[in-house]
């Protein structure tokens, strides 16, 4: 159960039963728009304010997974939840309404990986029959939160970010108990530490987040004794251009060449070069999304037979920025397998 | 293993080994001072920020559990941790040196309820021998991100709480694989869910959070089949004295005296008369650093044998405030008995 320093394998590994994801209008225009089960033109998605826009969306991604999932809300034990704003407002007024017992999450843009974790965790050690993952990022909450007003219409460098208006919702089900069909199960799990190399720069994540994933994956390959051939993917949450590369220069240095093996969310979830989002995505939206839309219809398919899916988050609040403080980044590991 | 609708019950529960507490100057002159284990006349904690004072405070904390209980930062598997803060701040600065896998948790006030819990489901599923569970607060940080500038003075109204200045650290171990002594146990636990009942002032954040705690406290009884009777103590966390008094009315209302049985870590922490405290004490520091001083000494010597521990947090950000938005409640509850 426990497997080297920091990672647990499941014997019986729970089952991913029931998805869905919710996402705006820039992210319904790229590549992985029709894959995306609901895309919503009004980025007020129907409400007053951008929270409960965000919130609106994330209520509306958890309520689409279990209808997919056939599943009631009675019979979700509890729900892991977190989303980028201060004090997790998107996540309390977007799932109060569902009254399930709730651990509310923060880990930034890996909060679907520290989510999914503690949902395995929580099934495969029998404390509940099935579980709700569900995180969520909207570009104008986000900018709000951390960046400029959206009227003021700032300039972004190239190895900025585009915070994903988006939500996934994952029913994490006991393989023991629920004999119904799922994506992926979910086999083991690489809980990630803070890793701070010293970035100061809110405008480049990725930098701020690769030594994560780098600590994350290596921790990941020494604890089950595997290297990056024991993977169809390695999938980063949203390392974004800048990010990957950095990624991917310090793994060749360590021995590892992940050319062909390695992809980023925020790197499928827009189209650089049409859709002027520079580095790729970001935000809690982006891995959750593409989780939903590409990587678990492709296991399912047996396409990709197994998945490390690395959810990257930067730890920074506009208090920490301001105060000339670093930018530590998490990343959780999660490995994804074919039923 | 799973009792009734949300709860669990440890078969095997797991133990507080070891535990350690570090406040300010002013919780250091209240009723439980004595017991306190650091208390620091210099509210910066020999930091520039007030934020690197409540970071430093919550690493001094986690660093003197580990050394009361003789315990290596290696053996320390996990690490759940959250503090008041916007995306974590508090906490990402203050646990990056520990190098332990972190999950970075919100639940307002009842931070150290939610990471007892998941820590107990975390070493009982056989995930960890030993983990680390962690909140913090710090009047001055939370002044400055949901109310007022210090330099301002502005006069509270009675209803108000004052954030405690204090981190509480608390490692939960494996009973079957660690022989040590300990506090107490963590026999059973039931999360809260969200609760709202539309109340709106940032104020009196009692009277938002108690029918969160009654709910808990009612589904408590209910999955385990026993009333108050059953417990020598319940301990909601910040309630105070507004907050107190509409749990005890709730309470009373559907059949239950909690008279003498019920205690509130806000309102033991000051001296309500000389510490001009207004309601009670609030912050994810005031019930941790009450659990630490006074609640497991009390099992421990076996004053108390079993007590329903509380902790209660208001889901509010000065975003959510401004906007007009309601303040909804969660409270999770840890049943603690003497070993």
């Amino acid at each position: 159960m426990q497997k080297g320093k920091s990672s647990i394998e499941f014997e019986a590994p729970p089952v991913i039963s029931s998805s869905a994801c919710v996402a705006g209008k820039k992210e319904g225009e790229g590549p992985l728009g029709p894959l995306i089960d609901v895309v919503e033109q009004d980025e007020m998605f129907g409400t007053e304010t951008w929270e409960q826009a965000e919130s609106a969306m994330q209520k509306q991604a958890a309520d689409l997974a279990l209808e997919k999932g056939d599943i009631r809300r009675q019979e979700i034990r509890y729900l892991f939840a977190g989303d980028l704003l201060g004090q997790l407002i998107a996540t309390s007024f977007g799932t109060v309404d569902m009254e399930i017992p709730l651990f509310g999450l923060y880990g930034a843009c890996s909060t679907i990986g520290e989510a999914l974790t503690l949902s395995a965790m929580t099934v495969h050690g029998g404390y509940g029959d099935r579980v709700l993952a569900v995180s969520s990022s909207h570009f104008a909450t986000a900018e709000k939160q951390f960046r400029f007003p959206l009227a003021y219409g700032n300039q972004r460098p190239f190895s900025s970010t585009w915070t994903v208006t988006g939500a996934g919702a994952f029913v994490v089900s006991d393989s023991r108990k629920d004999a119904g069909g799922g994506s992926a199960k979910i086999t083991g799990v690489t809980p990630g530490k803070i890793v701070d190399f010293g970035s100061r720069d809110s405008m480049n994540m990725g930098a701020a987040m690769a030594p994560a994933a780098y600590g994350t994956i290596r921790q990941n390959f020494q604890d089950f004794g595997v290297d990056e051939t024991h993977y169809d993917r390695i999938i980063t949450g949203d390392l974004g251009e800048v990010g990957s590369k950095i990624l991917l220069d310090m793994m060749r240095q360590s021995g590892s060449d992940l050319t062909g093996i390695h992809m980023d969310c925020g790197m499928e979830i827009f189209e650089k070069e049409t859709q002027d989002t520079h580095a790729g995505g970001s935000g809690c939206g982006c891995a959750a999304v593409t989780l939903c839309a590409m990587v678990l219809p492709r296991i399912r398919s047996g396409e990709w037979k197994r998945v490390l899916f690395l959810p990257t988050g930067a730890l920074l609040s506009t208090v920490s920025f301001n105060e000339g403080q670093s930018i530590p980044g998490i990343c959780h590991g999660v490995v994804l397998e074919q039923i």
